[in-house]
């Protein structure tokens, strides 16, 4: 669906979406045993799919392992080969930073050089938020490049984001983060020769920069990439007539929430933090992302039972409150699977269930792999989920005559 | 598939389809029972299942719920995305007029207007027919618009169609029809310079037709929408090299038949008379339209049992006289769904039998949502499954070398 049928079908009144979001949740069966959520026990899961209709999503397309960005834009109903979200976008974004147009952002790791000025540690130690942030202060204090602003903000632990504020910047810069240890870092080269000035800016910071932190033992440098400018993309409220919350624990939910115009007030601490604002502000939007992130880091960490018991909690400790708002449609997804035998993103799909009134139901009874591939939604790209989420909202007027 | 393909892989030859559509067959399963497909005893179907491949299809596209129009284009292999019927266009079809290059068709209702001008019913009670037909006579009667023909023919009870002939006319004319009761009609507004003319010549007929009605108590105005000019389609004939009859009872399915170039005689009434005269006619075309509309009435009227009962009644006379014409492809399935739930068009996917000696059989049994979805032919847009129908028939040719 394009931009221009949204704005013909988009109806400005409807039902109450709770759109809840496991990071990471698909996995997949082996040998062994079923992925992760065939094998927890998530009664309050199972009864919402036996009451709604199931599917597979493919976050992407199939066989692509999407980053979080893609992974969200393809459940909200961007089709993530149309639309893309940057990394620096996403880091702005996330920090409550709006890129104006003409600014320039980069996500940066903070790193630890040897004395031979090869990498040798590209998270400098997971340093703790607040010595990131002081090192942030270091470098810009005496900074000064001609006719560019320079804002430098942490992020978490070793993550910050560079952002330059000025004339005639453009963000075709290459990485300098080799993504590797043991190499030197990578001088910034213009990849157009219209980013030749924005080049040599950020050549001026990363002189300034390892100077200043020349006597740290740790974080004594500046690993930079994805550079990026403004990501302009239709907004939940004028492609969806949507007025929409994110609830979150992380900064990168927050950008991508902010960049599709979504409501971001202050990130939450632990899971009953978030049920407990979802509690107090479900009834005052249209639309309500919840984004769990526990599933993707015990995947990402290769740790089958730890995610099997994330998928526990959310079941136990969201379903149920969620419930009892009694919303018009529930979603429950995923925007990639984070297998724990892979340790990392993966393409393979992952399941949902649709629940409302409107929808129906379908046989599937169990929420995982295996079953959802009977249900109704069917196996498919997860954009093409959202048209379905207006409709089951009585949210899409009638094609033609 | 595009018009190229077709064109460089439809064959000449090949075997005879038997299409037959149940209008808003789709529904869904609830808490208490299945839909009504799945509820309704079948099974001259469920064994045309059991003998066939089965699957469930998008009419337009997932969570889009289809008008009449693009529902129908989908299932005759058009992309409702790429084609598109309007409503003036289907309305002067379905009444055999051929709309002209540079003709304009609208949509009419007779409404009956309170003594303040405003609405007071947009379907004038329903009136009946022949007394519609009354009220467009006295309004052409005395009606002189300088350079303009005008058509005002009556279709069933308060519906009729508005076709205006004569050069520089334009179809860019806003609705004049409010589509809510209590408030005035809205005047013929041209919704680009060029219409400016026609948006007059409205005028000057609605002026007329409020001076001819004054004396009437009801349909004593005329509300119009869905301003339309010649709807250009690739015909069967030249997209499929297919002769094509349509068999229905109602005038827009003639409408949407006549549209693609298939061969429309009578209206015919009941559905015995449809099977006789598919009994008769079935040998002499290579493709023939069924048009079942009872299932669609009765999911309309929100009334279940009924539309079980519609369901049961196209069990049991028209699949037994179907099969014993033998065709070489019968496909069933419906242009929507039109859940009782609903009472209304809706965006749920539809189940559909193809049948046929060359497209083998699939393991599902029974003829309804909950089964076919784990049929062969899977779960997608209507609009893939014409080319699987034409391949049963022998009539697409092998694609490269």
């Amino acid at each position: 669906m394009d931009e221009a049928l949204y704005e013909q079908l988009a109806l400005n009144e409807g039902g109450r979406i709770l759109f809840l979001v496991m990071d990471g949740l698909g996995g997949f069966r082996t040998a062994e045993r079923g992925s992760e959520l065939a094998e927890a026990d998530c009664p309050n899961l199972d009864r919402l799919t036996s009451e709604g209709i199931t599917g597979l999503l493919d976050p992407v397309a199939a066989g692509i392992t999407p980053g979080s960005g893609p992974g969200h834009l393809g459940l909200f109903g961007y089709d993530p080969f149309c639309y893309e979200i940057g990394r620096g976008a996403l880091s702005a974004a996330g920090l409550g930073y709006d890129l104006a147009p003409g600014d320039v952002a980069a996500r940066v790791n903070l790193c630890t050089l040897s004395d031979d000025g090869t990498i040798a540690d590209r998270r400098a130690g997971r340093l703790p938020t607040d010595e990131a942030r002081a090192v942030c202060e270091a470098v810009l204090s005496g900074l000064k490049i001609d006719g560019v602003e320079v804002v430098l903000a942490p992020e978490r632990e070793h993550r910050a984001l560079l952002l330059l504020k000025g004339d005639g910047l453009d963000a075709r810069v290459g990485d300098t983060d080799p993504q590797a240890e043991g190499v030197i870092p990578l001088d910034p080269r213009p990849l157009d020769p219209a980013a030749s000035r924005t080049a040599d800016a950020v050549a001026q910071l990363l002189d300034h920069a390892r100077s200043v932190l020349s006597d740290r033992e740790r974080a004594n440098f500046l690993l930079l990439r994805g550079f990026d400018s403004q990501t302009d993309l239709p907004s939940f409220a004028e492609r969806y007539r949507l007025r929409a919350q994110v609830l979150a624990q992380y900064p990168m939910y927050f950008g991508i929430a902010r960049l599709l115009g979504m409501e971001a007030r202050a990130l939450l601490t632990g899971i009953e933090e978030q049920v407990s604002e979802l509690v107090e502000t479900f009834g005052q939007f249209d639309f309500t992302f919840f984004h769990f992130k526990a599933t993707d880091s015990a995947g990402e960490d290769a740790d089958f039972a730890r995610k099997c018991a994330a998928i526990e909690e959310f079941d136990s400790a969201v379903i149920p409150a969620a419930r009892a708002l009694d919303p018009d449609v529930i979603v429950v997804t995923g925007d990639h699977a984070t297998p724990s035998q892979y340790g990392a993103h993966s393409w393979h799909p992952v399941p949902v269930i649709l629940w409302s009134s409107r929808a129906g139901r379908d046989l599937v009874e169990r929420f995982d792999e295996d079953a959802c591939v009977l249900g109704r939604i069917g196996r498919r790209r997860a954009c093409e989920l959202f048209p379905m989420v207006l409709a089951a909202a009585g949210r899409l007027a009638k094609y033609g005559a």
